[in-house]
Order: C-alpha cells, then structure tokens, then sequence
C-alpha cells in the first residue's frame, strides 16, 4: 500500500518531531528503548528535586504545618485539575485519591445513589480484571444490583430502561481497542444509565473529551502513560451536574471541615467529598511531575505523535514480519485504538525475553501477546525500526532452536 | 507528692535515656522540639536514600520490571511484617494498602460476611470521625445493618447477642484515653461478635498486642507514632482463623495470579487478597525507613520511654500551671492512656500560636485542646519542661494582654 519504510525515513521523522526533546527529561530503563510505558511510565528526571522539596523542605522542616502552610492540602485538587485538562474535563472535576479500583468502587456507589430504582450495571466481557472484581463486589453486598456481562458487540443491546450505568473500559489493555466514548454514552443516556469510564489506558494517550462525550463518571490510573510512579494515586472525574450527591465510601478528607472533627459527615464542596483518607503527598508530588511534562508538551501533540507511532509500527510489521506468524491484534483505524500496539504470537513470552535480552523493553500479556507501549513522549520512530527488526531476528533465531 | 522537678533532673535522665541517640535520625521541624508527631511523624534522615534508591536504582533504571526484579511485589507484606512485629501480630497478618478509612471499611465487611444474620455494629460517641463516617455510610448501604453508637461507659452493656462486630480506636485522638482491648475484645466474643480495632494513635506508642487480646481485625495508619511520611499508606490485621474470609473491595493484587488477568476473582492466600490496586511504591519505600526506626529501637522501649514521658507531663503541669486553667485531660493511668497529653484550656487557640513562635509545635483540636505528642524516639525530657515552662509564660503573657 504505502511506501517502504526504511529506518533513516524513520530518523528523518524523529529529527522534525516537536516533542524529541521530551525524552530528555525521563531516566529510560535499559538502553533507553522503552516499549513498556502502557505498563509503568519512566522516572521524569523532575522527580528527583521535586520529592527532595516535599520530603526535605515541607515534612523535614515543618512537619504537619505542611497540610497548610506548604499547600498540601491543596495537592489533590491542583494536581487533578491538570489532569482535567487533558482529558476534557474543568478543573474542577477531577480530584486525586486512593486506587483505580476503590476510585471505580466509589463511583459505582455514588451513581446507584442517583439511579435510585435502577440496578443493573452493563460491562464487558474484557473489561480489565479489576473493574470486573470491583463490579462483581458490588453486586454482591448491595441488595439488588445485577452485573450485565455482556460480549463487546452486544453493549448496546443490553441497554434497557433498567439499567442504573454503563461502565466501560476506554482502551482495552490487552487488543488497545479503543470504544467510542461519545456514541455508547449517547446510548446509555437514551435509555437512562449514566457512563462511567476507565481512562487508565486513555489519558496522555488517545484523544479524550470527558465533557463532549457527555460522560458522567469516570477513574484512571496515573502510572502509565501519565509517568506518574509506580503505585501513583488514581484520579476521579464527577459532571459537575452530578456533584451534590452523596460520595460513597466517605471519610474525613472529604469533610467540609475536616479539622471540626465532627461526627456528622457534612460534605465538602465539589470534587473534595470525594476524597477519603489522607493525601499521599510524597506520591502526589511524584506525580505532579508527570502530569506537568504531559502538560507542557500539549496532550494534543501527544495524542497526534502517538497515533502516528501506531501506524508506523503496523506498516513495519507488515512490511518485516510478513514472514512469521505474529499479527497485529489492535486496530488499524487510529481512533479505534490506543497507544500501545499488541502483537499475537506462539512464541511471544520467548521473544519478549529475547528483546529484553538486547535493552528492547515490551511486554508480556499470557497466552500469546506482545504489547508495544508507543509513548510519544520518549518512544522515537527509529525505536520502532530497532524493535520490529529485532523481533524479526529473534523469530527466525528461535525457529532455528526449533529445529535444530 | 513526688519530688519537684528541675530542667536539671530532666536532663539527667536524658543522659540515661538509651533511646537518646535516635533523635539525630530525624529531620526534627523548627528548632526541633516537636510535639506534633501524634498528627504527622518527622522525617526519617534515611527516607533520603531510600527514596533515591527506589526512585533512580529501581524506577528509573529497570522501569515495570522493578515488580518483580526489585521485589516491589514483596513489598506491602514485608513493610507489614515488619509492623506486626510492634503490635503482637504474626508477620503474615498484616499487610500495608491503602488509607485507614478504606481498610476499615474492608474489615468491616469482611466482619459482616463471616458473621451473616448479625448486623449491630457497636461503636462509640467520640470515635474519629472517619471511623463514623464510614460505619455509617455501609450501614446505609448494606440492607439490615445498624450502627449502634453509645457512650464509652456504656460498650458493655451495648453488646448483645445480635452484635456482629464491636468497632473501636484503642487510643483516642482528642483525649488519649485508652480501651482496654482485652476487656473489650472478650466481651465481645461472650455476645458472638467480633472485634475491630483502629489503631492510628497506638501502634509505635503503647503496648499492643494483639494475638494475647485475641483482636479479630485492626486497621491503622502509619504516619503519626510509625514516622511514616504524609499520607503514607495504612495497614490491616486479620487474625489468621478469619484470613480464609473472601476480601471486601477485592481488585488485582489481590489476586491468586494478578498476571493471568483472569476475569474471575480467586483470592491470593493470606493477607495478599486484602490488596485492591497497586501497591503505592514511593510511599513505601518512605514508610519502611520509619517502621524500620523503631523495630531498631525495641517497642518496649519505646512504649516505656512513652509512658515516663506523659507520667512527667502531668507532674510538671500540675507543679508549674497550677495558677492556670490549663487542665489535664488524660488519663493519669499510663495503661488507661496513649503516648499524648493532652490539656484543656479556653486560651488553647492561643497558646498554641504563641508556642509555635518560640519554635515549640504543639497541635490544637478545637475548641479548647492543646494536644502534647510524646514520641519517644525524638522527644527529650528537657523538652517537656521547656513546653511547659512556655505554656506557663504564654499563659501569663495572655493575661496581660486581656488586662490592659
């Protein structure tokens, strides 16, 4: 179809990219070919004074005076309000706290509040492990609600006027298949659900529109693709049309006034009463330094860069590999798919060592896939010559082995 | 009745204090007599390298490969066998996840599963609020439970046999008074209830054990008495005959095998299931720097060293600020009480302000409480004559003002 991609085209693409000065900021593992950032981002160099201030200048020299005089208190709000924007949403939307799966718990909680009646939960077949289990849990404790456990392609069908939520996954983390955020919210708004979507694949990823899609929930992790640390605290997003509610699982950070110490939860004002125990400041100030590099890069040069990268990986595979039995699993049309490429073979847990034997870093996923996390703001194009060319040789390296 | 004290007499036993040498292991904020540690713990020297070290060694330069490479994995159950160990629990029942609030409302319904057809929970008038907030927030949304919140002097008679779970901080915050879990944990068990514990203001600063109390759950947070870093995570104990019990809130740690991604949730053994999302990484690594000071230093002595230091509080209050409202709110009994003293006075607001500008940080809970954190390892007895030394002047230096 299109031309033969040859690696010094790829260098000619890296030498007129805008954001090839961002891979500087980040201490890559390895020799600096990281394909596994859909997994845990790499350190931005940034971290290193910003946790000495937080730990040495705020905790060190004042103590608990930090909540204050330091603006802790103020981190979770400040460091979701970036995040905001890069996923469409107001500042005001989007708070820091807990994990992935408890943020996923809690907005479940707070939109059966409001579908009071409903009970029925529609998810996926799919679906990452964690939402299912969190989903599953529910159900479980709260009397009457039903999980609808449906195949991809069945989603609309199971939206009927019973349903209290749609709760999706973005972008598959196994395929990188990316759903159409906008039109299924459409859908389950039409039959009365309210959507709630796991952006831990999406954010600093794929193009993301929280408030144009019309979503009314949504959670993400911050370690992937937002650089934000291993373990890094998760994000929440509420519509400002649904924030009066009740939030579930309340504690005295979400308080109006915590330091009252009232026994009556009196809920703070927006996002903040989604907030349950204390901030994890050193985490957070970790984080910020992701989140500000995604920032000061522009999420829509990241998102353009990152699609690109896609391709380019597809075309190399096709044109490369057309020898072997590795195909490509995500989808060719760029807004149905994420920043990561997943390749399936028999004899990917075999090559994913064998790269990682020459500083190639990609990942693993049983039985049979490797995924390429295609990070624009430290993946080159070159990288992606270097990757696919090794996978090639490794491939034919083991089918030497084979038959020996 | 005892002897007067002197500074002299107080530096005497400084010179004999063998936990001494530990202070210099801390960032102490101000001048560094610091009182405040029962809110927020001083920095660990050591977190430096520690967080460099997980930071740039591990992070940095070997990226996701760190959860197993690194032994991130290990993590949340070594940092909790380590706490364990300071509170009378086997090292396999406690684990390091998420904040207090959460864990509490994970060990409340793992309670309620093992005991199906109860669903009284006891708790009291005066518990953290957070502990309140989330007690009644299950009861709203678990179908048949009730929270039964009476007086402290009126547990006992709380406790009947419809009683699932008895739910209560050992040491309380604004107080110091402490239960007698013993006591309490048995009677609960004479009704068939269950007994939870919070012990945010207890662990690192009074004996606790809690295989002899024969305590069923107990939550806790790291960073008062264990100097664990703001916001660090928190930990849980389930009591090994309850740990076949299915988890509350269950996400992918918590897994068998987090890596098969399997859409079916089956437990990991032990305390593992407890896991819901990633193990907060940093955080940890600063948390272990604390929990490690004080396995160094012995519990025993700390606990000891504790209990001296609040015995010389309340006798140098009541020789010193006689002439004062300044009241001792605490219990005299050092077992009946935590490692803080604290005071009542209609000038706390004040005086707190005051101390803070002659580098004496103290902590105010509204409306009339001076909380004195006692932190073995780092407060001197020297200190608590100068903190009370100070209040006597300030007080007066008050008065003053509203005379003129």
């Amino acid at each position: 179809v299109s031309q033969i991609l040859t690696r010094e085209y790829l260098e000619s693409l890296d030498a007129q990219d805008q954001l090839a000065p961002f891979r500087d900021a980040f201490q890559l593992p390895g020799s600096g070919q990281y394909f596994n950032g859909n997994s845990l981002g790499p350190r931005p160099k940034s971290t290193r004074e910003a946790m000495k201030q937080v730990m040495e200048a705020h905790w060190g020299c004042h103590g608990g005076a930090s909540w204050y005089g330091q603006d802790w208190m103020q981190r979770p709000a400040r460091v979701g309000g970036k995040i905001a924007h890069l996923i469409g949403a107001a500042a005001d939307e989007i708070i820091i706290a807990d994990s992935t799966s408890i943020n996923l718990a809690k907005m479940v909680m707070t939109a059966l509040d409001i579908q009071a009646g409903r009970h029925v939960i529609v998810t996926e077949e799919g679906n990452f492990p964690t939402d299912l289990y969190i989903l599953k849990d529910i159900a479980a404790r709260v009397s009457g609600v039903e999980i609808r456990i449906v195949a991809t392609e069945d989603l609309a069908d199971a939206l009927d006027d019973g349903c209290a939520l749609l709760a999706l996954t973005h972008v598959n983390y196994k395929t990188s298949r990316q759903h159409d955020m906008a039109a299924l919210t459409k859908k389950a708004h039409e039959v009365g659900a309210l959507a709630l979507w796991d952006l831990s694949h999406s954010a600093g990823a794929v193009h993301v529109d929280l408030n144009a899609s019309q979503a009314d929930f949504a959670v993400g992790c911050t370690y992937k693709f937002l650089n934000g640390g291993p373990g890094a605290p998760a994000y929440l997003f509420v519509a400002k049309r649904h924030q009066n509610g009740a939030p579930a699982l309340p504690g005295w950070m979400g308080h109006a006034a915590p330091f009252d110490f009232s026994p009556n939860f009196i809920p703070a004002e927006g996002m903040t009463r989604h907030l349950t125990g204390t901030p994890p400041i050193l985490a957070l100030a970790a984080l910020e330094c992701g989140v500000d590099l995604m920032v000061e890069a522009g999420v829509g040069a990241v998102v353009e860069k990152s699609a690109r990268l896609g391709d380019v990986t597809i075309e190399l595979v096709e044109q490369k590999l057309s020898d072997t039995d590795i195909e490509v699993l995500s989808p060719r049309h760029t807004a149905q798919r994420g920043a990561q490429i997943c390749l399936k073979t028999v004899q990917a847990s075999a090559l994913v060592g064998r790269l990682e034997n020459r500083g190639l870093i990609v990942d693993f996923r049983p039985p049979n896939i490797i995924r390429l996390g295609l990070a624009a703001l430290y993946v080159r194009y070159q990288d992606i010559w270097d990757v696919v060319d090794a996978l090639g040789e490794e491939y034919k390296a083991l089918r030497r082995v084979e038959q020996a």
